[in-house]
């Protein structure tokens, strides 16, 4: 397909602290790991592209929806020295958007649509993970996509979704087939541009986490998008008692519709009082840290694992922070309990698993509090550098 | 407690066939691991016993309700020659009854309540575990109380619940208290009533099936109460279809009512065709096999998973049966598919989480077709040979 | 590299039998995956062919060992009517072995060396899986590459390792490198050589029957390749007791000095008993079935997991076959056992491990009994067809 | 029997600090849980007790071997301010010694051993268990021995074998006849009075750690009896590399005997840097911290585990410390890592499986380092305090 279209672009200047060094995957002006290291002043700008063309495994997509992402926001956000907020892997310009769905309008001939087991066709409604695992690196080999050696990720060194059309390759997609049934118009679109962080959090509770036992007992820390949807999973997993702790009071509210029994607000209450009265002292299987600020909440869930009577709780830390936690070993010991890292969202059946907890009955659209169109997306992501009352914005294409 | 009561009685006579050996834990003229090769002319009778008194370690339980299964009436079942149905262990005579809730009345001193971490105390509404594991043998001291070397059972070789009074030691009852918020009067008792079976059917598709994921597809063979209320446990564990094979219509509509999505009736229809058509050439992640018929209906599980794209899938045999399933071993191979045997429901959590889900909205109360009083039980046992409407028939203590 | 070389090559005519239909990835007169209902007439040629040239992510590999696997003797051998007796996957001609090793010559600019992290460079001495997984189809993306549904096979479909050169994505190869210490002249290759049969053994007993708790027992039946390195593995696991199960006396040596700790022969003693003999009544944790001829061993398999005491127990069934095994559910419930499939090597860390194994003590280059030339491997492939008395013979390459 | 005996008999005085409350398990004057909250000025007497009497469900054993543990020390040593050094459950006085074997002298009728399934009959050997759990709170009822909410503890606040006789329950006891083939003399006693530490280290590892895949690296901090075991526990699991720090050389030598690969003297060499030459950059899959200064260590595993490739891995903390690790959760994240607390010994098959990998060749008698008689235990529980030369004392009796 032939043409011209508007992109939502990052850009930023690079200009590296003193002592940083090139790193294995880093391009010297283009790319690297370490984000906020490197990249100065960013400003979003909405530039001209041609679009894209598929190669041999690729896909040419219409853009129906995309979600805004925290990293969309720290991304084109400076700190007082100019150095971006995003401390990861980046490659600017670039465009930006990483929760979309879309349809395929065009496919490479060796593009492989999982659903059918035969080459994509035209017209299939798809999402995409985000990370484009390399399938040949030593954890892409032993089945750890999250953990690739040699990732790209769309949206931050490849370009994303905010733009009417975007290229991906086949192996990342999934077809929204399923969601046909239950989801109506746009819907099907927003439901799917929210698989991908439904999907993190799938990833960090079930995959990582180990899941749960039907009639186990939650709490998930942090009523952001990745926090409601593991309220949402593991509701649907079988939890008794599902608590979210959260200040907000709009976000609380999300998490008691989509799933949460019970909720917390840990600025007004004492967490650990509050989750050992409403479990009756036994505390819970599974602590899900979605906040950002572990030190901060960590003190608080180890109080709840001592006190409470529960043994094997698992204590998952999704937010990433690089905060160290006051960890004490005895309370691990004593009540059998372990600490699990979780990232990513790929491998592992993730994908398929959410898409069909959505297609019966899982909805998670309603967490998309707002739509907004292409041109309205750079608003909207400064805006959030300060305004936390919409839980997820949704560009939704007209 | 003083006074006398009376307790439905299973009798029969000691006649062992030629070549039968005392095994073990087998007693002369008393106690048998093979029941349908000792007794013969097996009769209910009415019979008085005095109340019994609780020791040390013991608690002296009113009971509350008792629902009749399947064992019982296969110990009061004659085959053509005059022994019994039941091949399991026995020892007569005996109050029968094992699926039961009640009220402590009294307690040994040493008798421990699970919920309180202290002593128990009159009133506490309780369930108990059937088999009285004896927590010394080489499997209880490994964490495998289903496969206890010196097993007893309630209402098989010890007295159980068709009475107002029964001993059970503490250490194998579980406290109702947490059924109080949801269940009201009698329904707390006939729900406290269902662990036993609801924990059976839980302890294989989540403890030897190893649950599923949020997602999943699972089918369901045969919609007797373990069935039933394995179809509750999936739905209720995050499953995306849950399939219940089932031929009698009252049991398929209270499979629906209960947790499953589809229903088919394998005597009007293809069981595999079905499976495949309603999951979309998908098949199923997990399989429960509880009609006790495995010759009949594992070749159309073979043939799901064999033409269904599904990896992993697990088939649980949970109905006990000595026929020989024809295997085909490239089958499991190409689809990493496993065979797993399950028995039992104590011990892994199992009980009290079966209460947990519940207390919070699991209601099995309505699998509760009939309910009788203690008089009408030896009748409606004997009912039970031929006519198969009811699904579940409940003792409730007046 | 411009040249040209010889190729141990499969020739076979396309003669599907009657009814036969073309799979999903069947092509008319060069593919099936039913090569027994397929290929008429085989006979084994050496052919001339260019040297082949590596794709940007491939890498062109100078053969150094081969060894000659029974599947290979199963293209080459014709039943009476004339069809070859090997059932899956085949593409003819094409030149045989996929048991190698090697050396890198050239290498694509993206061929990447998982133990470097880098781009190959020649001379890195490698050996590769045989099972080429598409890495986009589903179950590749879920972490199933040995489920993979667009598979190719190096020596089935793909020109394999009897040659002097042959090409490979670089994302199946695995470095050798770890195996300089301990080995030395061509046994590194040899080693390298043995390492997919390895891995066959070791994704059965560790990947897919989960492996054994040090002090287990475990029972292998049958003394191939497969059979021999599961000794080995599960040995060096720590199980407490490895016995073999092997009529033929000089398998029955390898394994002892293999790993096994005990012998039987089946044709000579009672199966079931000796187990039960050794292990003191105990039975085993672990049984794998590597006979082919499963109807024929599993009853005394089960009759050691109903007589012995040990719960738990698997049975890894490793050898294709497809016949149906007479499996009685009671058993698998009353032990706890179960029963699972295994098949591939790739993926789950497999290969490294078994390289790591290697490379610190576990030597399987004694399995290997007898090296040949390139010219040698026909004779050899059709001598097997009826001489058992070898383990391995290897190709190596002068 | 009748008669006397000695016992080495820890004394102290009954002075609870300001603030201190009775818990729920605690007995006025008698037994608490925290012990240095309220033990004083602890002494060593040798003191004459009668020979016990076993219940029905218990065994008198004639000590023939135990190991003098740290914990010995511990509660014999007192801090300036008089109170014992040792934290946890007491009852004074009371005989102490808990890693113990002995030879069955009589039995109660009801007391059964775990080996024939019968009776117990006196000279059988044995071992037990220290944690005399209850089999019936909610932990044992759940198969989690190790948490058991009403635990008491041989020689700790019930009396030991630091004397010529004692009693114990049947259920926590394990035969030693296996031994008997590889063992001799004083020898099967001497291995079996190791079983309880080796069980720990057991539990920790596999149980908890969740064991390795042979092939895979461990790191062990911490050279006393538990980290030795591990060492001896993991090479045996087929660990490619198992490293050892530890500061002492003595401590290093029977760990390089015993199963370490690779020794670091982290007083003198850089734990991280090191670990990460001898694993060529991969780091380990499973480290296991037995120093008791999870603080001190904790920043050398993050490293290794930051800068190695390794993902998985697991950090189990064994040794009890209550300081507070500063855990980053993003190294977790990243590399996929967790951490595991670890406690006991009992249940999950640990005590036989130790008993079967001592039978088949893994000789733990040699880090038993110094025999003693009974009235020699005294002096050497104080020598302990200073000097840490020994690896294990054992009391042998004559």
């Amino acid at each position: 397909m032939k043409g011209k279209m508007q992109g939502v672009t990052l850009v930023a200047d690079w200009a590296p602290k003193p002592g940083f060094k090139l790193g294995a995957k880093d391009l010297e002006g283009r790319q690297t790991y370490l984000g906020s290291q490197v990249w100065k002043d960013p400003r979003i700008e909405m530039r001209e592209y041609d679009i894209p063309t598929p190669g041999p495994e690729e896909v040419l997509l219409e853009v129906k929806a995309c979600g805004i992402c925290g990293s969309d926001v720290h991304m084109a956000q400076a700190e007082p020295d100019g150095y971006i907020f995003y401390p990861g892997l980046t490659g600017f310009p670039c465009i930006l958007g990483h929760e979309f769905s879309g349809v395929v309008v065009e496919a490479g001939k060796n593009a492989f649509d999982k659903r059918t087991n035969k080459a994509f066709k035209g017209g299939e409604p798809v999402t995409s993970e985000e990370m484009l695992w390399c399938a040949q690196c030593r954890p892409c080999a032993d089945g750890q996509p999250n953990h690739c050696e040699r990732l790209d990720e769309v949206g931050f060194n490849v370009n994303g979704a905010y733009a009417k059309y975007m290229v991906l390759p086949s192996r990342t997609l999934w077809s929204l087939e399923p969601l046909r049934k239950l989801y109506k118009g746009d819907d099907i679109f927003i439901a799917g541009s929210l698989i991908e962080p439904t999907s993190v959090a799938y990833n960090a509770v079930i995959e990582r986490g180990g899941g749960i036992r039907p009639g186990d007992r939650v709490v998930i820390l942090g009523g952001g998008p990745i926090g409601l949807a593991a309220c949402a999973i593991l509701k649907r997993a079988g939890a008794s008692q599902v608590i979210i702790s959260e200040p907000q009071e709009e976000r609380t509210k999300l998490a008691l519709q989509i799933g949460a029994d019970y909720a917390i607000n840990p600025f007004k209450e004492d967490f650990a009082e509050r989750v050992l009265e409403i479990t009756e002292g036994m505390g819970a299987d599974l602590f899900m840290e979605a906040t950002g600020l572990p030190t901060v909440v960590y003190p608080g869930i180890e109080r709840v694992i001592w006190e409470g009577r529960t043994l094997n709780s698992r204590i998952v830390v999704t937010a990433r922070a690089e905060a160290k936690m006051p960890v004490t070993g005895e309370v691990l010991q004593v009540r059998r309990a372990s600490i699990i890292g979780a990232q990513g969202h790929s491998g592992h059946g993730n994908f398929p698993r959410v898409i069909e907890c959505m297609a019966s009955g899982m909805d998670m659209t309603r967490i998309s509090t707002k739509k907004v169109s292409l041109e309205e997306i750079p608003a909207n992501i400064l805006k959030l550098q300060a305004d936390r009352s919409q839980c997820k914005i949704t560009y939704v294409a007209s």
